[in-house]
């Protein structure tokens, strides 16, 4: 009977242990393996898992949550529920709170940034969500501006392809369920490291975290992230930065900051957030 | 008197001291300040200088090298010379040799810098120009390709958009005017960061000297360099990598490398690259 011995093991896979935070670069396969969306719904709980999908982040909400509906009800659920939150006084209401609590996983998806912690931050809503994952009841993923979006500072706007400099990125502050971390997405496809050195720069008690697409960390409550996925996640840590003049030039003017710490991972390879360190 | 003080220490500005490589990221001023081509200008020997530009990584060499040639002129030099490399052969020549040997300054222009290694690498005007340069008779200037093809390895071809991966990144043989570096130029310009990167995960005994459009640094024989111009160079120090798998991954998978220690400088920082640190 040796020969049953593969599809024993790949019945025994490994079951998602604990409730993480699932942080993906955007452009997430939704069409062949789905990995990174099917890890989402394992962890909120498989065929009980309860769903909620916030699309407020998007311009065309209806359309997008739809497809991720579609996508959460196939893989099978107890429930997968749409919430367009489209107004500040909504996100502070009861029947949006309880939504939350009753929710085992909850999806942003991508769009805006800004509009969504324009809507979202500092709500009842917001505080919910993070006290339900920090208490280990809760899995919230968020892609793109939905990544972005979880971080305390976040970036709101920015380009590229020019020397680092203070007007190259714009911060705000996004929904705080994870503190002092600057989330960035579509990283390396849109060339966005110099713009995350340059946020970095500006707030060094934060880590940068650059997920290309396709890509995403399985971040747990103690601060470990896992890489899944197609492309890398970037670690800057400004920890160590010795020379920076990020706060004393001209916004226009190119900055000088020395000593970051980069890390390129690719999947399976793992970083402690807290401990700033790899495993 | 002391009305005049401004103007006296104007007069008494440093002197230009040693004869230093002058590594430009391309797109250097030509119009304005000039402050790149002054300060080769000066370097060479000002009104003593005697110039000769090489073409040869350029597909319009004639043109290009008239440029120069007027700049130079009008800035005062004992002669301003043009050399267009054609062969292998003329590269090995003893009339070649012995024109390096009567420059003071050499400046190589951008175009293609696997054209002009392809030309002038392991030749004896190679070996001469390097010779000149360490024995402390010459001054070497390169831009954008020319710059490239001073390490004795560089970067031929390589793009940029995606997950570090090694395929991204084609390195070959450069000049070896200086060993154990990989220069890229037109650096933030055109998002180079993850290509240098890869590059140095490949070759971690190389430090990576990654110099924006209109940027430079005046590098001392000692090792010593500082930053002029307009951008920011950024060193990539891959001395202290820990895990790093570009050689066990295919050249297509996107690649893990950690512990990269990257230092964005702008104008008037300094950094010893022998010793790999800041100053």
């Amino acid at each position: 009977m040796v020969h049953q011995l593969p599809d024993m093991i790949e019945q025994q896979a490994p079951v998602p242990v604990g409730n993480p935070l699932i942080v993906i670069g955007g452009a997430e396969d939704k069409e062949r393996e789905k990995t990174i969306l099917r890890a989402f719904h394992q962890y909120a709980g498989a065929e009980q898992a309860r769903i909620l999908i916030i699309p407020t982040a998007s311009s065309m909400p209806e359309i997008l949550a739809e497809v991720y509906r579609l996508l959460f009800e196939q893989m099978g659920a107890d429930w997968v529920r749409i919430l367009n939150v489209s107004s500040r006084l909504e996100a502070q209401s009861p029947w949006v709170v309880d939504l939350v609590a009753l929710s085992t996983g909850i999806f942003m998806t991508g769009g805006d940034q800004l509009r969504l912690a324009n809507l979202l931050a500092d709500t009842d809503m917001a505080r919910k969500m993070q006290e339900e994952w920090q208490t280990g009841r809760l899995v919230i993923a968020g892609t793109s501006a939905g990544a972005s979006a979880m971080g305390d500072s976040m970036i709101s706007r920015g380009y590229s392809g020019e020397s680092p400099k203070r007007e190259m990125v714009e911060l705000s502050v996004g929904l705080g369920i994870l503190n002092n971390v600057i989330i960035d997405q579509h990283f390396h496809n849109r060339n966005r490291l110099p713009r995350l050195m340059t946020a970095i720069a500006s707030r060094p008690y934060c880590t940068g975290i650059g997920i290309d697409e396709n890509t995403a960390i399985i971040l747990q409550r103690d601060g470990l992230l896992e890489v899944i996925g197609q492309g890398t996640v970037t670690i800057v840590d400004g920890s160590e930065l010795t020379y920076n003049n990020v706060v004393d030039i001209p916004a226009h003017h190119p900055l000088s900051a020395t000593n970051f710490r980069i890390h390129v991972m690719a999947q399976g390879l793992r970083y402690h957030l807290r401990e700033r360190k790899l495993l």
